[in-house]
């Protein structure tokens, strides 16, 4: 039941008292990963259709060239860039998921907090603070609705992390816990976004929309913009609006004990989840198999696989994402199953299409959904078998830090090849002991 | 239940057919009322702290001086104007009330059309035709989930205003059904704004950004910014994250033969709506007694009055807004009942406290919400008696024009008492002749 229970306070609380010396190393190990994932997305996204037109449209109205609009030359106004580059990163939904909530916590936040540190001296130790601090305010605000908020229509990357992006734009701009509530206050005002959206460019405006208006939150308080004292839990507050009957114990216990960033997962395919094990399974037989012609493809898994991705015939790239057919299809084509793979272009390819229809879904109780099997038959008439347990990707088999850097030298590449990308990785990686970050934005984006 | 009954396009369909012609006369007239109204409200609330605090902060990223902030020399980008003439019109509430669902539309869609006034060339007859229709979608949109979403908790001006303003705009840049749908679409996924954030400067964010959104919501839309084809009654729609169980056919049934804008009601005083009747009683009274001593003030009227206003011990302008206690000794003390007798130093004046201790309150179920009537003792033991039927601003008994232009003239003079109002007035009611109404905002603004 709601209660009047201090929680917006308990949670402005530790985000002002938590120190980064207060923090285990596994801890800022994971931050960084996820600023090395969230420059991949941001990359992969940032020259797709709604943000460009959001681009030219902001440029409109824009003063500043204060912050950087990631793989862009343009520079745009703080709020601006943070909108922009939340609305990239989060456009494929290649983005890192903390997955008990579906949110994906890094879009909205980073973002704001490099626009942020972009207008103010900021170090980087502080920098991976905030992003922590504002993934785990997203998590925990999250978790006291889940699953029911998702379900009711809420995007709840949008809805919750406007929440994120003000704890840690908070935290940079050291807000007293006063105005910390404030901050929180203001966003819960400014919380929104709708699942109907999705698959739209409207989707992206509310992920943008967390970011920016996350940031101007903490940048208000910060100049004495009031707001109520219980923004979540008080009797017209967020969750009586958005959230059915909240669990506030889950946004409170163990604050400082457990940290929500080390429960985020980070993709290594652009399309739905429950292909991902699929996908393990057929680029491993592809790198021994490179030009066998494949006559047939049984694929097994968990009943969700067939429910979700069972779809042979789409033609947009949007569609290809939850298409285990097109995935199947595209990474036997190409040996591959990266954005390129999940385009209008690749959904729409002969080669890929004739493979297509030679995939079977078979659904299987037994399959976790992270787990699953194929048997690809070729034209020799030989079966061949792979099968993989727990995907890529998953919590018991997360990405590398080499396959992270991968993901991000691949996104960058995409769009330019010449694009030395090497410097941002060093960058992320020796993030704790930089002075001022200011500059860690502006090497996403290619010289000349 | 919901369906997905193409009401989203229905709507869209009103708003693009609509001529100017199509609207009947005494709708047209009323909007001028609005306009003369909006900028009354906005001329007060204009340098209030949240607006200033605001202002100052977005001066920071603006980049144009492409629009009028109401009240002010300085310019501002045309998101930003829109914004801040959105959030200083509704600080007080003294705006116009749509009653059945108490929207108060034109707060949030005034801003938006004059801004894009500013940017584009824009008739009179198309501002005033965009302004009908944009309260017209709101009130509808509200109407078919009241009074259970603003129970919620959902700051109904902010969250249907947005789409009020979107309509609007979109109107003003011509957008065709299918891009009208899109804008309406974006629109809904930025509808926020919790009642949580009443009294606090928080409340002004989600008002501003109902008509900042709305008019980015029309403008993406022109650009080819796409968006779901039912943002309302989808499956993850508006409506079931926002709105319960809506009745569908409040939003369509007689568009276009009934107009919701004769359904809006104005306020002569800046406080609670139960007040207005006791204060026509003592206003009318304090004419003819200007100097009389009161000892004793018993007032009388519906439960609802006593309810929500019986509040003799009160310390701030914005409590004393809804006491009646304050209202009746403020006006006997000063004769008046404007902007000025709710503020701070009125609350703590002694005078009136010394008055409001002396005013009883009387439940009264005889009375309906818009009655009350008086008693009033004074020095010389005589008890001095008046009533009023139906207050001043309720639909049976509406400001007149000459009402609302001096809410207007002292709303300008209450900032400057040199500004000169005067040609904003000729002009609003001369708007249907204007060919270009880029210069009416500014006409808000005192010279020198």
């Amino acid at each position: 039941m709601l209660q009047e229970s201090g929680v917006t306070q308990r949670l402005a609380h530790h985000i002002v008292a938590t120190r980064w010396e207060d923090i285990p190393l596994p801890v800022k190990h994971q931050a960084k990963r996820s600023m090395m994932n969230f420059f991949a997305v941001a990359l992969a996204g940032c020259r797709t259709a709604p943000v460009e037109i959001a681009r030219r449209s902001l440029a409109e109205f824009s003063g500043g060239r204060q912050a950087t609009v990631i793989g862009r030359a343009e520079r745009i106004d703080a709020l601006s860039a943070a909108f922009l580059n939340a609305a990239g990163a989060n456009v494929f939904d290649f983005c890192d998921t903390h997955l008990r909530t579906v949110i994906h916590p890094t879009a909205p936040v980073a973002p704001a907090l490099l626009a942020l540190a972009e207008l103010r001296q900021v170090g980087g130790a502080d920098l991976l603070l905030a992003l922590i601090l504002g993934n785990e305010i997203q998590a925990r605000i999250g978790l006291a609705i889940s699953p029911g908020h998702y379900s009711r229509g809420w995007h709840i990357t949008s809805s919750c992390g406007v929440f994120g992006a003000a704890a840690g734009c908070g935290k940079l701009v050291a807000l007293d816990e006063r105005r910390m509530v404030w901050a929180l206050g203001t966003a819960s005002t400014q919380s929104s976004g709708l699942c109907e959206c999705l698959g739209t460019a409207a989707k992206s405006v509310s992920v943008g929309n967390a970011a920016r208006n996350g940031l101007w939150s903490a940048l208000l308080a910060e100049q004495g913009f009031d707001g109520p004292p219980e923004p979540l839990a008080g009797a017209q507050g967020f969750y009586h609006a958005m959230g059915e009957t909240p669990d506030l114990s889950l946004v409170t216990d163990g604050l400082g004990e457990s940290w929500q960033i080390m429960a985020t997962s980070y993709k290594p395919y652009p399309c739905g989840f429950v292909i991902h094990p699929v996908l393990d399974c057929v680029l491993d037989w592809r790198v021994d198999n490179p030009v066998a012609e494949v006559t047939r493809v049984v694929v097994r898994g968990h009943p969700l696989l067939s429910d979700r991705t069972d779809r042979p015939n789409i033609s947009t790239g949007r569609e290809s994402q939850v298409s285990v057919q097109h995935a199947v299809a595209a990474a036997l084509v190409t040996g591959k199953a990266g954005l390129e793979q999940f385009t209008d272009s690749s959904a729409r390819d002969p080669k890929v299409l004739a493979l297509r229809s030679k995939v079977e879904v078979v659904r299987d109780p037994a399959f976790s959904t992270i787990a699953a099997s194929v048997e690809i038959t070729t034209a020799d008439g030989k079966i061949h078998e792979r099968s993989q347990p727990a995907a890529r990707g998953s919590e018991v088999n997360p990405l590398s830090d080499a396959d992270l850097e991968a993901k991000l030298r691949t996104a960058a590449a995409g769009w330019d090849p010449c694009h030395d990308i090497a410097p941002l990785i060093d960058a992320i990686w020796a993030l704790d002991s930089s002075a001022d970050v200011s500059g860690l934005a502006s090497l996403a984006v290619p010289k000349g």
